[in-house]
């Protein structure tokens, strides 16, 4: 696919960026495709940083619009800013921040696609799931399964003090395994699967319950097809794929940043242009 | 004149900026002219802030490769950096930072320009000049001159304290107006003559000084043709222009930053470019 034509850059083009352990390269495609598609002034570029404080300190004193977070940082920048929305707050864990003049507030968009999804793929609240993971992102996920008004869950995470008490902040189980626990509802939120990690070729979840399960959610975003969402399509089951939660909070992030809703066919263009290097 | 084709943007992209109290647009086009002209993976925009501490200390924490820096921040930002090179720290006046893993390296390009102009107009260091002006960029030009081999200058400034200590850092006399001396080389380096400016019409050196003068070097950039420039062209004198300073520091930046010298015909195009809104 051809790149697409930038605008030209001025004084007055809005800069929005993102602060990553490892910087990717979705965000910085996904946006920018976008601004150039929709005529906005506005670029897009990731960082990296040794030292989050002036960082943060460097996007409120430059007026940068707009700041993604990921890990290592979702947790730790949260004390530089100014405000949360309550299910930032309530996830404990930042994604976004949006830059008014100097007010930063931060929000959590993977909470916000999770939820969209869980509505566009009619999950039912009296589904019972296994949710594995206990980090950042599995707080997110975990919470917007229960604000749709999901009541049995089961959070299954070999960190027991994490597990529990992710568990106990949604009203949860927690187990270390997953055992003979056979849920219609797969959700893996851990890195199991994840191109280039320690675990690139491995299942989140045992085959006895991939095959019991109903849908599987897998929010591994690279590759878009892990193995775990492989299997389960082979299998026949409904799939919830890392790419699509990706590429919704990514829009979700436009909106806050400039205010401008893409539509369905410029979002599936930006994120097939973003996932094409 | 047709915008230049920027690169796409990546996470690996280097971003170059400027911070000005009150941002233009030259920077912006003339280094992402050369950027998409040459090839190089190099994105430049221009910044205003009111958090100079934090917005210097985002440079670093973001690894934001340069950082052009205009009024009011020439001087306060100093104590920000980790290195001056001589000349930057004799005139006490800085315009660019390099951002070396963190090291920031501050040169006075303005300098650096003044000094290779004398060249090419081939000024001889026995001419007498008088020049106008006692702030930042008047020191990085009567540094200029004086490292130049010029001995006959004269500082011609209102503000008593400040021409005194230029005249005295440079070895050269002070006068609070020209009077009737009628030196044949002529520096003006106060906005007399700036677009937008409150004394926009006007001359910085009397009409009977002109008349007297060989060459008149005006420093301001904006318009290319200052009222001072004009008269002075169609006196016949021979003219320097602020527009060829600003070319030419904004070259030696585009150098530092990059590590690339652009041909000469390049950096006439970009500039044409720069100056074409």
């Amino acid at each position: 696919m051809s790149d697409p034509r930038p605008l030209t850059i001025s004084k007055d083009t809005q800069l929005c960026i993102s602060l990553a352990g490892r910087p990717g390269n979705f965000g910085t495609r996904f946006h920018n495709f976008l601004y150039a598609e929709l005529g906005l002034d506005f670029v897009y570029k990731a960082f990296t940083t040794t030292d989050l404080p002036a960082a943060i300190g460097g996007v409120r004193a430059l007026g940068i619009r707009g700041c993604a977070v990921s890990m290592p940082f979702k947790e730790a920048c949260i004390p530089l800013l100014d405000e949360l929305t309550p299910s930032a707050a309530a996830i404990g864990s930042v994604n976004t921040i949006v830059n008014d003049a100097g007010y930063l507030r931060a929000y959590n968009t993977d909470y916000l696609a999770v939820q969209q999804l869980i509505g566009e793929y009619r999950l039912t609240p009296t589904t019972p799931f296994a949710l594995r993971g206990s980090g950042g992102m599995g707080k997110a996920v975990a919470s917007a399964f229960r604000d749709a008004g999901f009541t049995q869950g089961l959070i299954v995470a070999r960190n027991e003090a994490a597990g529990r008490a992710l568990a106990e902040q949604c009203g949860y189980r927690w187990q270390a395994e997953l055992g003979e626990t056979r849920p219609p509802l797969l959700v893996n939120v851990t890195p199991i699967g994840m191109a280039g990690g320690p675990e690139a070729a491995q299942l989140a979840f045992p085959e006895a319950a991939l095959a019991a399960a109903e849908t599987v959610f897998d929010v591994v975003a690279l590759p878009a097809e892990t193995p775990l969402i492989r299997a389960a399509r082979v299998a026949g089951k409904q799939v919830i794929s890392g790419a699509e939660v990706a590429a919704l909070q990514a829009l979700e992030q436009f909106v806050l940043y400039t205010g401008v809703r893409p539509s369905a066919e410029q979002v599936q263009r930006a994120a097939g242009f973003a996932r094409s290097t």
